[in-house]
């Protein structure tokens, strides 16, 4: 199958490009800068709100398009525009066009549990109401309407799945706030001290980057008339406290959990480690998963940075 | 108050015209043509997708913003692009704009049940996922989170208000597929024979455009916190079958029901005339009303015509 995968340069995206490359796809890559698009895959370097970026990207044909490419969270809040343009407008165009090349596609989009807000209501279920307060979530929110008309109207056969939070990304900055999940790995692999900006009692959805590459793998084929009328699921995950997240990273690298000191940062508990009970049967029934337990979750986290 | 009500030259937007100045507002009203903007409202003519023309309507300052504008149902199913242009894409620029000069100010918004999609569910109520089918009805949608994110950050104070059918529209071409219901009351005020292009035994979800006026009113003041997370709502309305649609309008206006003639086309029948059970408690809660009955809905519809 001929994929279109944008962002195949970022954390998801370099995992998922190996492992649609080893199942045999022919990939086409778009991102800003092609230097991190894995060998093996087509790479188209640009904007992706740029008409002759798209046009490159899908001049070798299009059987699936996944969507991973965004302004993340913490640049979307800095520079609302720019997430306008790249995660509504510039997504809107390539749904538009895709679709006109390739008439009902698989698309796969990458939308995330920010479109449900934050503060959280006491319990998370596949019936809680979308309220987004980001700039991310708004917008991840608003295009998740544009895949189920596109999909109800033929034009695309879409699949939503809004990610939790991933682990572990690359070091270095990602744009995103909840970084500092993926910090705190490569501290204690490291062996370093640690500050960490929520409390220890805080709990996490989260899921490890190489199961998250699995479950787009399975969005890439499965049967839609398993997804709810929305096209959109949230992706089960492991729900997580700090605490028990540091004592196994720390055991799995044979260092101390008192490396990690907390300083919980109110804003940051508020968004990222105040993750109610979770409830995602949708996602269950339609074939995605979570990793399966804490350790499986850190082992495979620890095997890709 | 002063109130920038989009869309004053359109069928509710006269309406409620004339309700808000009656109730003593200050009013500055948007259309593409000056001409149908009740007298008393200071009138600005043009593209709402012009910064210009949102520049001058914005001009005199602004406490309240009533959106009703909109590229409709039909029109924006044969255009697309221009849906997306008016209906997205500078429905937001207002909000930025209007936010930036009044943070917090009460928006209220003209959604619509198309955002439901279709065909609908066997039963409608606050639980029914969104799943628009219709360009309109997905472009409503998406812009119903914007209005939820834009709330959640304190950039306006957002009220949604999903429209069902509103009668009776005045004649000549209005857009809207869903027109027919309109012409069914011309013709029998008129003693005019009337092909129906759904069933007798079709059913509409339907409201008065004198009750539609109120409901805005009160949306203009009422206790956001008593709208749901998504500040969406589905407005009540009274469910009723064509043929009891069509007695009622005889009965009151003296002619036969038998001018009435059924030839139904598939499309609208499924479009317009198989709404199914409808409950709205969030509305209700919220204030919201239907027109209590069919004989004051047909008289209330009658009136304004």
């Amino acid at each position: 199958m001929n994929i279109l995968l944008t962002g195949a340069g970022g954390f998801v995206g370099r995992e998922l490009g190996r492992l649609l490359g080893g199942a045999g796809h022919a990939l086409v890559g778009i991102d800003t800068d092609a230097g991190g698009i894995p060998a093996g895959i087509r790479a188209v370097a640009g904007d992706l709100a740029d008409p002759a970026v798209r046009a490159e990207a899908l001049g070798t044909g299009c059987d699936a398009l996944i969507h991973l490419a965004t302004v993340p969270g913490g640049a979307a809040e800095a520079d609302p525009s720019a997430s306008r343009r790249i995660n509504v407008d510039a997504m809107y165009d390539l749904l538009v066009e895709a679709s006109a090349l390739k008439p009902g596609l698989r698309v796969v989009y990458a939308s995330s549990i920010a479109v449900l807000g934050d503060p959280l209501p006491a319990q998370v279920d596949d019936a809680t109401p979308l309220s987004p307060r980001m700039i991310y979530g708004g917008h991840k929110a608003m295009m998740e309407h544009a895949v189920a008309m596109f999909s109800n109207r033929g034009l695309i056969d879409g699949v939503t799945v809004r990610l939790p939070g991933i682990l572990a990304r690359p070091k270095g900055p990602s744009g995103m706030k909840s970084a500092f999940m993926s910090d705190l790995f490569h501290a204690l692999r490291a062996g370093e001290v640690f500050t960490c900006p929520v409390s220890a009692a805080g709990s996490i959805w989260a899921q490890s980057v190489r199961q998250c590459a699995r479950n787009f793998l399975h969005a890439l084929t499965l049967d839609s008339g398993l997804m709810p009328p929305t096209r959109a699921v949230t992706l089960p995950a492991l729900r997580i406290s700090m605490a028990d997240l540091v004592a196994e990273i720390a055991r799995q690298c044979a260092v101390s959990p008192d490396l990690v000191r907390y300083a919980p940062d109110a804003a940051l508990e508020a968004a990222f480690a105040a993750q109610p009970p979770l409830a995602t049967p949708a996602a269950e029934r339609a074939g995605f998963a979570h990793d399966g337990d804490l350790a499986t979750l850190v082992s495979n986290a620890l095997a890709t940075i």
